[in-house]
């Protein structure tokens, strides 16, 4: 008992399981609005700064795995986060609020993630292998003064990298999330900082972690996982040996990270994902036959997960048109008869609450449904609500357009596409934007509809609800600002390996001294672009 | 005449030649020490704000340029720089004091870059499409509640960009250098500001960018080229509609910039190359059997182009050995019968001579050999110089490690690779490095000098010299911090591109609506990853 109780609470400085000499504090349980018994410790200052000297010791000896041996350890950390079994999903339930299906799944996508990465590691053509060799014989005359060298260029590791957990994604997004799989995949360490909202959950999973490093022979420091105050979380982000930083969370917390990161001398990239409203476009064509089918589905996806999700949909833009009466009506049925549920923690409760609160009184702003089912005297439960305005309100007042993190989105009526189209100019960056419309009058409208979309996001969505984020090749999790600090990146599927990377290129070297990916032979069978031209 | 006249000193605000509003300068002719006659007029933040406003109105339209009319567009570049002929050759030697020859192999370089750019996007597999097509049927039982929707991504140009003209490239790294070919390939429309060191010759190319838009049917606006002093130019950086920042140049002025762009509420991609001291690490193997080759290619190096490269040797790190005195009378005799040569500007002449000046009397340099030609009286000689001191000399005083622009070089005589593997790990990051060694001697050594080495640059070289940086698709010409302030990016090659872009996903689009490069039918005939797979 004593282990477990251990494992459960601990912080791990590389692969020692520490007590923290720091505050103490404890897990809440939304749902049940209690506090759990568990005692949890942060680190201290001096704490924090071992693990990052671990990580930075860990670095070299990190990059000299090889792939494979990466990704079995990227395996062994999904078998180990298996291997937890209900222990974790039941901690996870408690400390999130989550309902255990919701968990269950947010397991698989994240043990799913690790199996991507491990996947993509063995394929190996990511590093983007790029080879001009030295001709053979005499450069051509315009190759004065200089013949033409041998040049092979590939991606390499950052070096040590700081992860933030999510509180909205207790699995997913947090301690063996996306940032976290992508970064080891890379061949950073990793310093992970754990969300407080979910420390024992934190604990489990970066126990699965140390597990699998030990089993599959990863060096210690490759992984730390600190529980940590706001200023020890800063001094991670400060330290110079720190060569970048992942974050997913509120706006305010991923600036205050941001501008820390600023006052270095070394400036790092900081990938912070945090606000985003998440635009739906609806044009009078997408719902002439069927409005209610959009609008049930709209009501589903701003309820799911009580609307803490990051795409969750916000704003919805309606073109004024016959079917609109029939659209807002099935979404208010579909609102009022959504029952509230508890949200992750008492504080994102009365932030959402608040936020509701502070718009429905605005100069045009009106109430279209709320769940039945009164939320407002339970510390955590989250109440279903839609509000709807006029384009000429929503272009008059520019705090319509910022998120309320929950089950709310504002329904915003244009009478024009003009009004439309500056409606969706004025907003700021997002992760996703959904249209509603057919072909036929895109092809009509003067406007540009995509292409004013694009601008405005990562994921471009042509009907469909965004709620649901693919990890895969092909997905931009991400966008522009205040979408992400860095709209370059995304934080879901394998191109987030692409954060923790730069290129080096390696001239006129041996044959036998350049990395395995360069050789002449090819000895891992990648992808590898040779003066322009795709080959393996 | 007054059209030549008025070509050679003109801002172009979109198409639009402009007489700036704001404060007149004139050329100077470093090679005379004289100001040419020819009046420049700075535009004011009006001015600017109108760039900007064009550029930003023309990315739309540009965005929907085909990648074929974008190629085109940047081979008509190249044409119209070739049709310059002599006049532009002409003003950029008077302006930059560089001989004819180095100013001629610079255009060939420029235009050569243009056309790989042309190449790239007819070729134009760099968009990186990725695909993850809906599957047919139903989904898989563990795509439960959702099934796998149809999900494709690619690179997607920023926005508005500005780019800073350098002063020791005249033509390859100003108007139309790396920059610009790469942002206008990448589709991003470019505000770019002139170095004042060469106005004449910066006008006459952003003629020829503008002809090459006008005849290849360019919207107006997708380039710019302003005169601008120090606080107009920050100003486009703090500009809302400006999306990403390229510069070459000092590092004061790089980092100047980059608070600029801390200081926005967006926060945008700042690539600044900034200072270098490209180390040689010279172990005993190497020279064992030719000490004097090796001395004389670097004290060739060290020189050429009157040390105004960046990727100039300024630190050889060479370990003792019974070769160690035959090196530096090689490399004292070749520095010895060097000439003094022009430097780009009385300031910068200046600059170098007072850097060595200041080096030299600190505790444990000694001068190993000058030019024997003096050019202390001439405001715009430089006098080649090579310094000595040793690892513990090296190591208690930072200030040697710092870069100082023009022909001189500091060479650190190490006793231990002890001694050598800490200076390594003291260095700040680096454009370049370069290693001589013997395969046999890096096996038998305790230190892995490559990984070593690679942590600090973003190029190494395996014996040669670092200053000729080939324009390729395997070219990493940037480096962690201070070489650059963004070590994921290059400025030359054709991955310079990647840092004009971001990327976006389509989810669920009818094939129509696509942009051409994720189609189902491949029109492009694009190399793509399908489901992790590589096809065409």
């Amino acid at each position: 008992m004593q282990l477990i109780h251990h494992t459960l609470s601990a912080n791990f400085i590389g692969q020692e399981a520490t007590i923290g000499n720091g505050d103490v504090f404890y897990a809440h349980a939304p749902a049940h609005n209690e506090t759990l018994p568990n005692e949890f410790a942060n680190v201290t200052t001096e704490q924090a700064s071992l693990a990052v000297a671990r990580a930075t010791a860990a670095f070299g000896p990190y990059s000299s795995v090889t792939p494979q041996q990466r990704a079995d350890f990227l395996e062994a950390i999904a078998q180990e986060i298996e291997n937890l079994g209900d222990a974790l999903i039941e901690r996870a339930v408690l400390e999130s609020g989550l309902p255990t299906g919701r968990i269950t799944g947010e397991r698989g996508r994240t043990t799913g993630q690790l199996r991507l990465f491990a996947r993509l590691l063995r394929e190996g053509s990511w590093v983007d292998a790029r080879i001009n060799p030295a001709p053979a014989g005499v450069p051509g005359p315009d190759r004065q003064p200089l013949p033409r060298p041998d040049l092979r260029r590939m991606l390499v590791p950052l070096g040590p990298v700081v992860v933030f957990g999510a509180s909205n994604f207790p699995l997913a997004f947090s301690v063996a999330g996306g940032d976290t799989a992508s970064a080891l995949a890379a061949g950073c360490p990793v310093v992970c900082k754990a969300h407080p909202a979910h420390p024992g959950t934190s604990s489990l999973v970066g126990s699965a972690i140390i597990k699998a490093a030990q089993k599959t022979g990863i060096p210690d420091g490759v992984f730390s996982l600190l529980h940590a105050d706001n200023d020890v979380a800063q001094g991670l982000v400060a330290d110079p040996a720190i060569k970048a930083v992942g974050f997913t969370g509120s706006r305010r917390g991923g600036l205050a990270l941001l501008r820390v990161a600023q006052q270095r001398t070394e400036p790092i990239p900081v990938f912070a994902e945090m606000s985003a409203v998440n635009p739906v476009v609806i044009l009078p064509g997408a719902i002439a036959g069927d409005a209610t089918t959009v609008a049930a589905g709209l009501a589903a996806s701003v309820t799911l997960g009580v609307g803490q999700f990051c795409t969750n949909p916000g704003l919805i833009f309606l073109m004024q048109s016959p079917q609109t009466d029939v659209f807002l009506d099935t979404l208010a049925e579909k609102i009022r008869i959504s029952a509230p549920a508890t949200m992750l923690s008492t504080g994102i409760k009365r932030a959402y609450q608040d936020g509701i609160q502070h718009i429905q009184v605005m100069p045009g702003i009106h109430i279209l449904a709320e769940a039945d089912a009164d939320a407002a005297d339970n510390r955590t439960e989250g109440r279903p609500t839609i509000l709807t305005t006029t384009a000429p309100q929503f272009l008059s007042n520019s705090e319509l357009s910022h998120e309320i993190f929950g089950p709310s989105s504002l329904v915003v009526i244009c009478r024009t596409e003009a009004e439309l189209a500056d409606c969706i100019n004025s907003l700021e960056g997002q992760l996703t934007a959904t249209l509603y419309a057919t072909t036929h009058e895109l092809a009509q409208s003067e406007t540009n509809w995509i292409a004013l979309l694009q601008e405005k996001a990562g994921r471009l969505l042509f009907g469909g609800l965004p709620t649901g984020v693919e990890v895969s090749e092909a997905m931009m999790h991400g966008g522009p600002f205040p979408a992400t600090t860095d709209s370059r990146s995304t934080s879901v599927g394998t191109g987030a390996i692409l954060r923790w990377v730069r290129p080096v290129s390696y001239q006129s070297f041996p044959d036998s001294l350049l990395p395995p990916a360069l050789q002449d032979a090819n000895p891992l069978g990648i992808w590898r672009n040779i003066d322009g031209e795709m080959t393996r």
